[in-house]
Parts: structure tokens; sequence; C-alpha cells
């Protein structure tokens, strides 16, 4: 098996900086967009041998060093109670989202062995499918995300709902982001003994917050997650979006390596981070959809600034995008992997 | 006339920290959503005596201590050709955005005195109607925001349409946003001769920029702008949201006083800056929306960073949302000036 993804997670030595693309398999690949035309995204999540194929398609068409589940943040929300769907062209959308203390207490107890049974399913499938190529990692939402998707209802820029609800409501909001923490503590655990060789965590949305409200609001939730992975010895990715301001207090968080987009530089990041920690990214996804040589210079960059340091993954600073060019995507990962190279 | 705003633009002592609310006037207020039932977004804009009532009434309702002109970003763009409106709940829809080279030479040319004369004569009744009372703001967008808006045709979280662009036709994406760097600063220089006490540029979308990217692709042509305007005597205020990680550059680009939102503290923020800048910002509009206690707190906190230190304008760092209580606006400018009072 290709090693270095997992080795760079640890902080040792790479052959070259291992690589892997959010949102690796999705609608810029014609299999997977064949694949939509017959079934809906939560069909594909449902069914754990279509999943697998999904998960596999960019495994098979790019030389990444790992695999990411195919999945969605939002499963574990059906058997909470919180029904949602897909609206075409804008996201989740939650039924009923919760937008009082009661909506919290009525939120259903979750066993994610049987509740998400069929995601662990796919991950067992995929661990066999897969063995002797690359790592697969397993991931979930980080609480202060998770919440301000069932209070929003779906996707917002002024998180105005979430953050009314939190100032307002602190008590429940804290109910709230403890029921997610300790959910997503004990499904991320599932996944790792189903056979998720690390995990990613996605605190997608925590760049709305200021800094105070991170460590009030966030941080102690998204805390109780590492703390109860630390034993499992399974390396876990911490990624956080537009977090420049609250990068370092994210990591304080916890996460053995740390998700950065492209705002700030790598290396400022790293610095940030401390040497302590991996550090994951940070092309942005826009590079794909531009000329190559554009694009090799953005990533050399990238890995200039890393410095060649063990420790780092080579990463997008957030998911591929719908329309980029295949091609790109493969030019890119032989890219890193020659560039490289020691 | 209270000077207090104008005084802190410049950097003077103040006896009491000037206050005004990006989007002061909106649909939070009674009088606004009255007016919206006969009138249309862009028709208030088009209509003088309709946009200084709406300019008026923050400043009747709350102790404001600038009024900003009631108007919008993208006036610009019908005299360029480039035809828009709004869709309700989606924000500002683009007829035809541009996506190539050719559609940037399509743009007419304009003449803001002639073709955005009805801006500038509400900017002249408005200086009769506040007189001796609040400066009056007007404002403008940077070019990469403009750019952007005109190549995404709308609201956007990825600005794929923009960056591909940029990326792939650097050229015309400098021909695009050379094209809006003399314009608004045209546009700029006559709102200030028809009576404009201060100007806000508003690149509110930069913070979707990597470092390197702002430098190439936005800054040459903010620095126009703010260099065109240097000869008037009159303060620019340069805000950027979510902009923490390319502060010190969106400052180099120019501007008397940066505004910043509430993701970095205002004390790091204004060390970033500069004290050679004036800074305004920077309370989480979300915090209007929530308990008195919390708010006060909240703006206590933002006084303290700024620690009475000449050159601070109190302001949210964003505007103030639909829903926000009326009395809750009241309340916090009444608490800042009660707070910051020497």
């Amino acid at each position: 098996m290709k090693d270095r993804f997992l080795r760079a997670c640890r902080r040792e030595p790479v052959d070259m900086t291992p690589v892997w693309f959010m949102r690796q398999a999705g609608r810029y690949m014609a299999e997977y967009r064949a694949l939509r035309e017959r079934y809906s995204l939560l069909e594909i999540c449902a069914q754990p041998e279509i999943a697998v194929a999904v998960t596999l398609q960019p495994v098979d068409a790019i030389d990444v060093d790992a695999a990411i589940l195919f999945s969605d943040l939002l499963l574990p929300f059906t058997p909470l109670g919180l029904d949602f769907d897909f609206v075409k062209g804008e996201g989740p959308s939650v039924e009923r989202p919760i937008r009082s203390a009661a909506d919290v207490e009525r939120l259903r107890e979750v066993e994610p062995r049987e509740a998400l049974g069929h995601v662990l399913e796919t991950i067992r499938l995929l661990r066999r499918e897969l063995e002797g190529r690359v790592p697969l990692v397993g991931f979930g939402g980080a609480p202060f995300t998770l919440a301000a998707y069932a209070i929003e209802g779906g996707p917002s820029t002024t998180y105005a709902h979430t953050k009314a609800f939190m100032y307002s409501e602190p008590q429940a909001w804290h109910r709230l982001c403890g029921r997610f923490a300790s959910l997503i503590a004990d499904y991320m655990r599932a996944q790792i003994e189903a056979g998720a060789q690390a995990i990613q965590i996605f605190d997608s949305w925590a760049g709305a917050l200021s800094r105070p409200d991170y460590r009030e609001f966030a941080l102690p939730h998204s805390r109780h997650i590492f703390e109860a992975l630390s034993d499992t010895g399974v390396p876990v990715i911490h990624f956080g979006v537009g977090a420049a301001a609250i990068l370092r207090d994210l990591s304080l968080a916890g996460g053995d390596v740390i998700g950065v987009d492209w705002r700030l530089p790598l290396d400022e990041a790293w610095e940030v981070i401390g040497a302590d920690r991996g550090i994951q990214g940070n092309l942005d996804p826009t590079r794909l959809l531009g000329p190559a040589d554009g694009l090799f210079a953005a990533a050399t960059e990238v890995l200039r600034q890393a410095g060649g340091r063990p420790g780092h993954i080579f990463n997008l600073g957030h998911g591929v995008l719908p329309g980029t060019p295949l091609e790109r995507v493969q030019e890119l990962a032989r890219y890193v992997h020659r560039t490289s190279a020691s």
C-alpha cells in the first residue's frame, strides 16, 4: 500500500509529498455524473455498493495517495430527526430547522453503529477493495458546522439564525453542540473500527466566528471529538475554511494535521499552527480552472512554502469544483509527486 | 455639525467615539419597508427625493455620527451595458455576465456626471437637508468586487467564473479592472464635488483571494482609486470582508481608514494596518440579534481594543441584518457614545 499519506500524517519523512483532493469524487467526473443520472446524492450514500464505486472512481483515475469515503456531512441528521434533502443548485435543505431550545430537546438519541450502519458497511467494503492501494479517510462534521446547518436549515452567508441562537440561548446551544460532539466522536470511532485509516473533521463554517466566539461556542465541542479519538492511534485532520484569524485556536482544539485554505500562505499558517502538527493544503481549487502553467506555478509555490518538511499533505484549500477538467487534476497529482520527489 | 466622524477619519482627538452602521438604512427599519412596498430598490436609487428620504431615516432615528448615501454598488453597471436587477432573496442578477475578453471590449464608455447624475443630485439634496447635523459618506465598489459581480452575474461562494477568467485571461481581466478603477475614481470624485464629505470603497469580496492573487489581480486597480482621490482632501475608508490574511496588502493599496470585520480582533487588525491609519469596525452584526448584555459586552470589548486611540470609528463588521430590532441599534449607538465619552 502507498503509505506516504499516513506517514505524512505522523510527520515521518516521505519519498514524495502525498496528495489527495477534497471532493475528488464528484460532479467534475463523467462517471460520477452518469451515476447521478440514476441516483440522488442521498441514494448513493445509502447504498454501500454504489458509494464504494463512487469513492473508487478518482482512485482509479488519478494518482492520489488516499481515498476519501463518499458520504455527506449531514447523514447523522436523519436519525436525529432532522429530515433534509438536497435542493438542486442550492445545497442541503433541512425540513424543520432548529430554532428553539425545545427543538434541541426533540432530537432523538442516535446509535451510529445502527443508524449509520450503511456508511460503516461502505467503509468495510472499501477496505477490501482498496487493500494494497491507498489508505481510506473517513470523515464527519465539527459541532459548530453541524449546529449551524441544523439551525440555518441550509447554506447561509450571514449565519444570522445560528449566531442569534448562540447568543440568545447559550445553554441550548451548548446542549446542541454537545449532542453533535458525542455523536460525531462515536460515529468517527465506529468509522475507525470499520476500517477508516484516518479521519477528517470538517469545520467548514468556523471561519464565520470571531475569535472569542470560536473559543466560547465552538472550540470545547470540537476538542471533545479529538480527545475522544486520541486513544485510537488513527490520525485526525482538522479542516477549517476562511479560518485565518482563528487558526491558532482551531489547532488548539485538536488534530494531528490541520487543513487550511489558500487565504493564508502555507508557511505562515504552519508557523501559527506550530511545528508539532502536520499541515494539509492549500491550493485554490479555482487554479484547476485556469491554464496549466499558472496551476503548476501555484502548486510549486505551495511546495516551496512547505519546504519539504515532513508533515505536509498536498490538497486543495476547498473541494474540487464542478466543471474542473479531469486532466488538470490528473496533471496536478503527477506534478506534485514529480516536483517533490527527493 | 457633529464633526467627530471626520475628526476620527483624520485621527484627531474626539469627545467620544463616532459611530455609524453599514446598511443603517434598510429592511430592518419599518419606514424603509413601507417605502419598499411602493418602490423597488433600483427605483429608490433612481429618484433623488426618495433616496434622500431613505438616507435620512436612520439619521433621524438613531444617534449616528454620519449619514451614508443610500445607493447600490452596481449602479454603474447599467450605463456600462451590464443590465441587472434584484432577484428576491438572491440579490443582484446581471443579465449577460462578462465571460470573455470580447465581453470586456463591449462595455460602453461612461461619464458618471451624466450617467449617474441622479446619484449626484441625491448627494446635493442630502447636503442641504443634513446641514448642521452629520457628515455625508459617499461610496463605490473596488474594482475586484465589481469585476467579480460582473463575471459571476450575482452572488457566489466559490468565485469560480471570476478566478477562471482572471487566470485564463489576465490581460482582459486587467482591462476590465482598469475600466472599473478609472470609472470609480471619476465617480467618487464627482460624489465629492457634489458634496460627499467622506468616501467608502467596498471591496466586499477581496477576502476570497490568496495574498499573491490579491497583489497581482486586485491591488493595483484599487490603488489607482485611492491615488486618484488623494488630492481631494476628503478622507477615504477602505473596507474588506474576511480579509484577515490580506489586511496588510489591502491597507497598502490605500485608504485613510481601513474598515475591518469581526474575524480579527480590532487591536490585532490595527497593528497589521499600522498606526498611521484609522480603523473602522468591527462588531459582528449578529450581536444585534441577541440579548442586550451580550451586545454591550461585545461593544465594550471593541472599544477596549481600540484603547481610546484617535482614529477609531465604531461600526459593524458588515451591514445591519434584516430582522435587527431598531431599538438595539439605537441602544448600541448610545452605549458606544456613553462608554467612550472622555
